[in-house]
């Protein structure tokens, strides 16, 4: 079995939440897969806002065209899965989103999805996507940190805040699985898991997951 | 009452679409409006796939930068309303897609909406997007004319094509009512209503009907 | 271009209340419309359980009929829109109903509608009737002023009161745009939309604004 | 156990419609119920549009307020059920519908239930009644008749029609349970269970067993 | 009219359980009805997951097909109603569920269901059978009682808390009807509805009256 | 990174329903994981009534109970799962059904699945699975082999009539993906694609490629 390679594309333009996505695939290593994690140097610094989401689709376009004849697979890292179907109709490979994916592996997991967001402008876009995936019966509630930036710095408040919402969607919307609404916080899943008392489905990894199977399967 | 000022875009780089939809608008002459039209010189030379639809938002979103100051209203005028949410984000006036508006017109007038689409293509997107909109229990199928590109450059073999597709939305599928999916038609619509025997919403229309209204109703 | 002539009926018996509706439509004076508002006099004294909602067709339709030929549209102007779909039986005309027209337009404006109910009894009526329409995903939630009809009398009081009530929608429901789930309040609208930060779909506006495109689109 | 009184009102003004009803109630002899059978005198002469279905709810709130002391629950006889809620509004015994009976009596038999209407007029009418119910996503499909009314008279030629249009609901739609939409045509259900070789839902029947039940469980 | 035979078989092995579901048949003494009460042997001590509930289907599977000659309907006692649909398979007799027909018959009496459960673990399951049942919408709440076994056995403690917890779906969820989501609870119904002030469906009686329905009906 | 173990449960007797499972899996060879493939020897000889499938979940239970400490990973190897969400309540490892897996993995590559059931028995069946997996809209049709037994032993049989389904599915129904909805037809899979020109999920490789991808994920 030759490798199988498999190329994130970051939709923004921070390195930073490059390597944490690059992180998140840790577990993988070992199996007869590549990694490539690749920057949309194009994108928007950051992606809250639909406008945001929407800028950094034609600078991914460019990407995956580019890279296409170099990967076996590709996958939007960006939980709002900017142009994922319109990805599918440039490149013959697939294409997989972290947040399809993760809603997807959630569904095999429990009944009940709940899907903590960081910012509250990214709710009703959220919203808008499970209803356009038809699952939007299963998500029980999406609750936002909304937390300062400088904040959101401090992994251990970023922390804290996450647990304090994932317990409320646990007690107050009945979740029994969790959805980390965002990529490159998969240092936190297992301390999650554990304060939550629930499954926690990171996105990059539900993502690579989905994607190594599919091309293991054509093997 | 000073005149209302309606941009309408079209996504796509194709001037003749452009004089199309503003043909459309000619029912509302009289009224104080003034209408710009304008063509996304960036645009795709067509939008069928959800990667075209997609390439169009950048180049529409600066477009709705520059003109922000000029309109009191945009309208995005294609029927897959690319961008629409995103633009919302961009400018402070109202902006409106002819997919959406279309939609919501024909949900006033019957029960049972059939959507003729040009190409096979987009129906999976216009699902999504009904499906996004949360409408999707209200439209009883949806057809394309499937034509070749020459045939469809001939009025009246895109006429008898369309008409054929209307009656089979009706009888087959239930519909009460008829959305053409797609810009710059109009022309069509009060032959293809009396062919069909059932309303006929243009999306232009329905959508310049929705902005003015919504402009007038702040006055 | 003709004035387009436009009734509103409102289904109850109350003089004042078909004085508020009239109100409401000062924004649209200055374009080609002409208005009539017409009281339904043998129409029950108010609209709270189903069985008054019923009760106020019978008299409606015999208006209706009466006036078909005066007018070029009506509009039902109570949220429960009575009667709707069988007025459209009666009439030639286009018949548009105010509850339908608030939830297509406040769905042009955003993704997740609050309603505002004057009493809780209307509350199921109206989510059996967002179910018909194939809406009710849209509605975040609906909640009732619930007071005493003598502090409903005090603009003050009942302006306080919706504002408790949408700050409740946007905080704890999400919602994103707000519904007047009554005629007659048009006076509180922009009040309303300051104090709660969110856009207000005033239900008598959104249906003339409906049917004034829709009679324009015909010109 | 004392006799519980169950009253029947024909919404429509046809004696014969009524005495049809009367016949479905046969089996149910020998159980401690009184029956009444009522005609809405001041009903319309049948029921196919809304118009008409909502022009019986008057008489029949009139007729239900003369009645209530004499009665331990009300069936409405119509298979759109008009004014169904508005009726419990009014009497403080069980109000049941036929329509609404007949698709939760289909709802516990099979997965899959197809409606067999009388006239196409119907067809939307139901499927918002349907949606209204929250159960539209049971009905696998709905089919009319439409006979001519000569052609309706005739006992041999209805039955196989509706035996044609029951099995295009089982072989195309999938149905595995039937409902007769319409009060009046019990005397064939036999035949057509056998005909279609499908469980066949009498919507008098399924009224009267409901109301039954719910008096017999009081008892 | 012979008697009809309905027997109830109690899915869990607990004879205690029984007996209570024998006594939830009381009102219909008097019928031409002649019940069986069998408990279900090999099956759980109990049903809390839905491991308990696939557990309980097994034994019942024998024990209907050995007393399917002596029964002329069956009614599966357990809310989840395990096996439901692939005993309908075993019998040519009607099988009922309690849980299908106390959801049934709440869907006839008002718009916003309630359900309380005993234990929180039901939820999910329950959730999963509604969505099946194609009804999810018409649930508006879910709550259990979570009570220590010990205090449950203590009817007064177990009815305030079902108070309680009929009141928070009655007043936070907007329930208008509730169902005791357990079979053996027919004794505090009528305290509870006094107590909510709401109608209340207690399964084994809905599940009674229906089937009873069905058999008077082809008598 | 060790061996990660994955035992496929075939929850009918057939040994060589087994072995077509086992099949399926060589695309995985060559990966750190170790395959157990058991037959569940209690389990019915094959599974197409709802009564077959519950009658195999007893069985199963019993095999995992027994066989939970030796395997990382259990798959239920049949297209509806039997027993999944109780299986999930008895052994504290990851529990995947091929059915689910299958409608998971196929939306993350199109928009409209199509089902290719072997018996039309099951399709009522797998309607209720897909409602109470919430994902019953994006299923635009499912149609049954409907073959005599000894037809469907012979492969080039099997496979014209699988072909002329799935392009039935994707001609009058929309689909562009398919689902073979049965274990161990995987050998057919790359000329089924090839023959109606849409990719197509084989349900046991899509539920081992998502148990690897949650096993590789923890390691």
């Amino acid at each position: 079995m030759s490798n199988a390679r498999i190329t994130l594309v970051n939709p923004n333009s921070l390195v930073k939440v490059t390597e944490a996505i690059a992180r998140a695939t840790a577990p993988f290593q070992g199996l007869p897969l590549e990694f490539r994690f690749l920057t949309s140097a194009g994108g928007p610094a950051g992606i809250q806002t639909q406008a945001e989401a929407d800028a950094s689709i034609a600078p991914m376009a460019q990407l995956f065209r580019q890279e296409a004849a170099a990967t076996d697979a590709f996958i939007v890292a960006c939980f709002s899965d900017p142009g994922l179907h319109g990805l599918r109709d440039l490149v013959a490979v697939p294409v997989l989103g972290i947040g399809e994916c993760s809603v997807l592996t959630a569904m095999s997991m429990a009944t009940r999805i709940g899907v903590i967001a960081i910012a509250s402008a990214a709710v009703a876009r959220h919203l808008r996507y499970f209803r356009a995936m038809g699952v939007a019966d299963r998500i029980c509630g999406e609750l936002a940190l909304d937390m300062k930036v400088s904040d959101l710095a401090d992994p251990e408040r970023a922390f804290e805040r996450m647990t304090a919402v994932g317990r409320t969607l646990r007690d107050d919307h009945g979740a029994d699985v969790l959805i980390m609404g965002c990529a490159g916080m998969a240092d936190l899943r297992d301390r999650l898991e554990e304060a939550c008392g629930l499954p926690v489905v990171e996105p990059t990894q539900a993502a690579v997951a989905m994607a190594a199977g599919r091309l293991f399967s054509r093997a």
